[in-house]
């Protein structure tokens, strides 16, 4: 997938949580949201669920940047500090790219670079041509 | 934490995933929520990141039946079937309780009962007397 | 593979940490170990690696109870509690089977039953012919 | 705790293991071990349970370069590639560091720098005043 493919591709829970693409680069990609009120949990600070949405909005992004198609396998995250407002941008990189599993570490941080979140993200190839 | 007072408590995220609490019992909890188009990827299944958010929220719930504190510290997921439609169910269990560290662990499952993903949640207690 | 050949099948790292089978049925194990000096830690408990290799011991022979072979893709673990002496069982259980991807919940518990660590291994499917 | 200190204490599993430490520097430690025949699985491969443990075993050395002590709380692993001889190396960085929770990241990899295993270690501090 080209990242005009990838830019353009609708999905409908990534735009629900207002996650916007910022880069896509060969193995590395980043995203960013603005926080809002609805994405808060009972305590005003973000909710898990939230930072773990950008975190597997960005794992896809970066392993498709070969060209296949991929779906989430399993995933870990650690949960290190929280926010209440302000942007969060989250950044995927490579870990080893396998036949079948590509492994993405993702780091979620504040707009202060502050780190919010680490999450491992195994991704499982669904086919597709490689362009790497 | 009551059952009354879990049930009362706004929760903006949780309200705007659309999760609503089933079942409160002691060290055993259970949510459901309807799917809706904006909680689908672009393949036009659940999305990962909304399958998360309802175990975190189950996990928390289930926590907190001891009356004290909980924020999620770390959580592993793993997603096994999916679905496009229909109502789906989260359920969680603690599997140990400690001084600090409760893990729950977490079985997400769509109507007919299959297997969506699971999950094992690690909630940091917070403080609060407990009532167990 | 059946039980016998299971029971016959030389594993020398298994051997090594003197890892015994105790019991195999259809989706379901458990092997023990009595705990020696040279598995303890500096602080004189059980070592976390220890723990972790009983986990995957009893989580590929719980896999295997379908007849085909398999490999530990990813694990995850928590250590709740340690001892410093006596023996550990682990018992292994299916949480899911899928085409190519087994889990495997996995309890590590003291021989008073104390709860020690709880582990999810994700084993995969490296071929053969089903029994089930 | 000095790296002089690390380096003599006594840490039995880790020497039945074979494991040796090549590097302690602030927050990214690096440990060694030369694979012998009972480290193997059934298949003649590395086990997974000796990939595990040099991940913990670097992880607690890292961890501990703050001069505090702590033990090994959850970990998870994929297991990527395979060896069945020669010497295994794996590194520790920190990726967080909390008040009580430190997060190190470790990579195994064979002697041509192949990677093994990737490893996301939460180590709980057990007290002890830090030197950083």
């Amino acid at each position: 997938m080209s990242a005009d493919e990838e830019l353009k591709r609708h999905n409908l829970y990534r735009e629900y949580n207002a996650i916007e693409v910022v880069k896509i680069e060969q193995d590395h990609c980043e995203v960013k949201a603005d926080i809002q009120p609805q994405f808060l949990n009972h305590g005003g600070y973000v909710h898990g669920g939230f930072l773990f949405t950008i975190a597997d909005c960005v794992s896809g992004t970066t392993a498709r940047t070969d060209g296949r198609e991929y779906v989430t396998q399993s995933a870990h995250i650690n949960f290190i500090r929280n926010v209440q407002s302000g942007r969060v941008y989250a950044t995927g990189s490579i870990i080893s790219r396998g036949r079948k599993i590509v492994i993405v570490q993702v780091l979620v941080r504040a707009e202060d670079g502050m780190l919010l979140a680490n999450v491992t993200v195994n991704m499982f190839c669904m086919g597709g041509k490689t362009n790497v």
